[in-house]
């Protein structure tokens, strides 16, 4: 880590997301990011501590949403992280201008400063394997390289984008020639034989100098507001101007010097569904995970039951997910979680805000 | 009904029962007699509304249990039956008890009363069909039969008692010559097809006086206490020592003057379990009924909702009886609920006794 010091390393890690996979438990204003499913604390909270011991404390940003003000700010002081260090967003945009914010703000206070752009709803249970891949990673970082950590498939999943890579000649460095949308079984069955193609973890690691030309060249009408304006006053006034665009698709893909950091045995998941929580959990016998409550079980299997207050009693059961809370009950089917979005949207139609 | 008067007709509503079949509705103190399933009144209620307008009010009896006296005495206020007319058993002794001993205060106001004993959790749809049956079976009880209604089979059901009958030479009478209990598949679907066997309903017609004679010679142990004592705090004392039996098996089966009435077509349901329930719901497209609460279902079939005051959201489930309560949820197969007694089991084990 010759050419790499400390002071230069910066953390952004995005925790404006406000998903609906984890309904009932998660609600508007208690996304998955403030949930602890598999963890003592909070998935933003394991992230944050995650960097921590790496990167200094007040080098650590939070981009999040003003509706979750409270529990970022109990977050960030938890962890002493400065809460001048919150970039408040006024809206959801996806992930573009919140990362080209945060580079500028990083720019201005440090022109050599190198970023780690972290989703604060994953699990990535092995801290220090984690730790060397993003050694790695900031040391082609600052060959220049849009670095993208690439997680080494274990199973032909089609709910992720694969990013196709290809070993560049004379030197240990994987090029992205390719990203690739959610595949169909058949694509994704190939994608894991070949073994040139990664998850898309959606985890960056670069240069603030560098993804700002970057965005300058790909993403002008994000980059131009930002370069004259980012006091929370000012971008407040042109936010809703943005367009809502993702890294991914508004830089990554269309530059020619991204570059991937695969990662193995680090633990990592995205926790993105119910089915998703169940696998990563430790289970009993019948493949049934508790996460809480009270629960008696007869001729039940390969359940995950989270429970409140009241006493869960199961009954010749397969394959269900139970979440139980104060004013929604959700029983499905573990591998139809996909249809939560339904509920909530019928939810939404009915007014029934209280309950999404 | 030339023979039949009414001042001597009387019900006997056997009331005691304390089943766990609809927990967690269901409860000690609140057993399914009480529960309005699939009516707008009371199991209870019903059977009382019943047999008003064919037997007098004050003709009516309830044996009941002390335990629900609040509720009991609730039912026969509304339904117009005086608070004497209920006779409060000290503890549940079955069937046999309680019949002999409404059969002889019955019969120390009347001694050519005629005694209709009936379940109160059974469901009958059809008044004026069951009102038929239940006077040709007054008429043969005037002729000293002991009469059983029985309902004509529908199906191979494994989980009644089934009467063999045979019709006496030059009558229309039906003699029942065999009790069958609960028999096999095969055995059921051999009943179904002879046509001379019916389900034993547990609903029962006969003379005060000839039932009390049955008593005398098959159970002088229930019987002789009785004979002397009738009296509240009289009963009281014995009633401890006298053995827990039903009157089928103490009376019904070992006498030889016993006549069945086959009921057709009055719709009738013991409700014995939350699939009997289900089956006499009515039903919508996905053959769902929800009985009550607020509930969002996305590829839902089958199954049978009670809920309370959450909102219940079901996803890719099929064949469940979910059924959450201030307390408990129970989500089960809806054609394992037999298992159910297992898990109140268990919470008695656990002393959750406020749960059961």
């Amino acid at each position: 880590m010759s050419t790499i010091n400390k002071k230069n390393l910066f953390a952004v890690i995005l925790a404006g997301g406000s998903g609906t996979r984890f309904w009932p438990l998660s609600r508007g204003h208690n996304p998955k990011q403030f949930l602890s499913l598999a963890t003592r604390s909070s998935l933003l909270s394991e992230t944050i501590s995650r960097v921590q011991g790496f990167i200094p404390k007040d080098q650590i940003i939070l981009v999040a949403s003003h509706k979750h003000r409270k529990k970022v700010l109990a977050e960030a002081k938890k962890a002493g992280v400065p809460s001048m260090n919150v970039l408040w967003e006024p809206s959801g945009k996806n992930t573009a201008p919140a990362v080209c914010w945060a580079a500028q703000v990083i720019y201005q206070r440090n022109p050599q400063a190198l970023l780690a752009v972290l989703p604060s709803d994953h699990l990535i249970l092995k801290k220090n394997a984690f730790h060397k891949i993003l050694m790695r990673a900031f040391e082609l970082a600052v060959q220049d390289y849009l670095v993208t950590l690439g997680i080494v498939p274990t199973r032909p999943d089609t709910g992720y984008g694969y990013l196709n890579i290809q070993k560049a000649k004379r030197s240990q460095i994987y090029k992205v020639v390719r990203f690739v949308e959610k595949p169909d079984l058949k694509k994704a069955q190939e994608f894991l034989k070949k073994k040139t193609y990664l998850w898309n973890s959606g985890m960056f690691i670069w240069k603030a100098a560098v993804v700002l030309e970057e965005f300058k060249q790909h993403l002008p009408e994000v980059y131009k507001p930002f370069a004259w304006a980012r006091s929370v006053s000012q971008v407040r006034k042109f936010w809703k101007t943005l367009p809502s665009i993702s890294v991914d698709y508004g830089i990554m893909e269309k530059s020619r010097r991204v570059a991937a950091v695969p990662a193995q045995d680090i633990g990592w998941s995205d926790v993105g569904s119910w089915q998703a929580l169940w696998e990563i959990l430790k289970k009993g016998k019948q493949q049934n995970s508790v996460i809480r409550g009270a629960v008696l079980s007869e001729k039940t299997s390969n359940s995950l039951i989270l429970g409140s207050k009241r006493l869960i009693a199961t009954i010749g059961i397969d394959n269900l997910v139970i979440v139980d809370t104060e004013d929604a009950l959700l029983i499905c089917r573990k591998d139809q979680s996909q249809d939560i979005k339904t509920i909530v949207n019928r939810l939404k139609e009915k007014k029934l805000t209280r309950l999404v």
